[in-house]
């Protein structure tokens, strides 16, 4: 049994969190596995999205506290471990923002501190009803700082400010209305559900998808004329690719197009 | 018959896309008719407001895509079409966000790709009942990068994220509900409930107005400081004004002001 | 009486603007007295949350009309000293933001121009139904341009530009789905509710909420990668506290935790 399981089919990388009894904590090990991954997907033509899910009761609970603690036991007092810990998290975490392939998140029970980081640092989220979403670190006096560094960046201030400074949870409902998540369904559904929208994502035009994906990131903090410069260089590159030659082609003559999907 | 008519009334300019055969696609003519009246608009001092509509069963459904292909026929494959396309598209929606009077898109029906980033680079939107909004080149291979540009600066990352890579519409409510348009009013109240809120605008002072937008825009992306000292500067130009100092007084004495409108 | 009371009690400041023969303006004399208690709370280590609210019918109605009129008498016809006040107003706002302490408005009635202003600067708000939020200093010839600036770092760019052009109010409602207020409550639970806010933020390890605090805003508007070397840094400091080893010791132990709180 791996702590990470990787089932691919059809163009679709599902990246299942194996370690239920700690609520899929985000272990050294599930940390190495996670940018194990990252750095394989990087380089795969052949996969066109990534689903991240968990088994058990929680999709994700955070960091592994016990396995924090044991890095106290350094003559450092665990300085050297925890700046190596928060940077290899933060590396798997703007990792799926670089990915090529839009990467979901599947959302169940709770994802809660550097586990609500990780639907935040995906490109969408699908949650099944009563899960509940938190940055509650400051409950045991550890501020979710890098936690807050993803979340800041898909709600509004005033709501994330809250969740970090009382570690109140947020409802799927809540979630999805601010922002944090695209799609709520009853339990039974989430797989259904976030293959579906996986599935919808894979048959698109991959190359667009990926150049669309890195364009999405690098001008949403670019000035309003850097970023048209940027984007409207990439549509060019766009236009000139053989397959969406064909995909206009084919949109204008009402028929399905017949794309090579390089 | 023009591509664009243009229906000044009360210092409300109408911009009407008049192509509905096309659902009013911003083909190079539509582009040179829109930037034309930008070019007029920002050194219009009568002119307050300005709305955009479109003709037909479309608000507008985004580039040309027969004229597109016809670009192809270019030695350099288009390359060059392509490019200066995309900078004068750019020219005409970021042109939307500097003309000095608030742009006001009336939308109804679609308003997809280029259309509904022409909805999104108005400073506001109504919308009828039963508009869709949709961002959805991924359909057909071309990603919708310099759309992206304009909606990823209306609403949150995850839901932008989402029509996107999916090509799903927004109903009216939804895009109210993300920040995409300001108000849904049923499709026979379109016309009367845009014209009332450029009336509103209208009816304020213009210089203020103006200030406002061009401060708008300028401090978004400050940091907070710099922001702050920008905007303190334009409030005190803005308290030296003669109209101003009168609207103020009529404001203490209960009384209309009255204004030159300089 | 004074024109700002403060209430010390468990740990939280209550300051009260207390003016509301004025709807608590932000004169010369409210503004003075509002940057002293900042300039306190800044280095006051027994206080761990802020609340701010107001007497009468009005949270804030924005800056003392009146006033500003006189100070048209001086020779230079007020330049210098509406330059000066708006210095001073944005040092009570981005002071706010750089306390140390989480600050929390307590809205109810009207809270409008700088008073809405004032409650965007805040971390957090608790609004009584019925109170109304608006930015109409357009109406009297006045852009609300200082407003905007903390107005456009809480909600949507269409919803703030509308408010801000028309002098809209938002309702209670309204302002909590935009991203302005976290919590709406009836008026006569309107002191409960916020004090249960600010008693839960309160209960937190002091340390780790003001270290979060200001990372928050540090790290809003970096780039990603400079936001994670950020956040990680701060998140390491934070971890080598006593009293986070032992909140995590005692939530691993199922214990409350025994904090030194200093």
């Amino acid at each position: 049994m791996q702590i990470l399981e990787r089932r691919d089919t059809d163009g679709i990388a599902h990246l299942h969190m194996n370690a239920p009894e700690r609520l899929n904590a985000l272990s050294d090990e599930m940390l190495a596995a996670l940018q194990d991954q990252i750095d394989a997907l990087a380089e795969d033509r052949e996969t066109r999205v990534v689903v991240i899910s968990g088994a058990g009761k929680a999709f994700c609970a955070g960091h592994d506290l016990k396995q924090m603690q044991a890095g106290r036991q350094a003559e450092d007092g665990g300085r050297a471990y925890f700046a190596d810990l928060f940077t290899r998290c933060a590396s798997v975490m703007s990792g799926l923002t670089r990915l090529p392939q839009p990467v979901i998140a599947q959302a169940h029970g709770i994802a809660t501190a550097a586990g609500c980081q990780l639907v935040a640092s995906c490109d969408m989220a699908v949650a099944a009803e009563g899960t509940r979403f938190g940055v509650n670190g400051v409950n045991i006096g550890l501020f979710c700082s890098t936690p807050m560094v993803a979340l800041t960046r898909n709600i509004h201030r005033k709501k994330a400010f809250e969740m970090l400074t009382t570690g109140r949870f947020l409802s799927a409902e809540e979630a999805e209305a601010a922002g944090l998540v695209n799609k709520v369904v009853p339990h039974d559904q989430l797989e259904d559900a976030t293959r579906a929208l996986a599935e919808t994502v894979a048959a698109k035009l991959t190359a667009a998808v990926k150049i669309g994906k890195s364009t999405f990131y690098e001008q949403i903090t670019m000035d309003l004329d850097a970023a048209y410069a940027h984007a409207g260089q990439v549509m060019v590159e766009n236009m000139l690719w053989r397959d969406t030659n064909e995909g206009i082609s084919a949109f204008l003559e009402k028929r399905p197009p017949d794309w090579q999907k390089g």
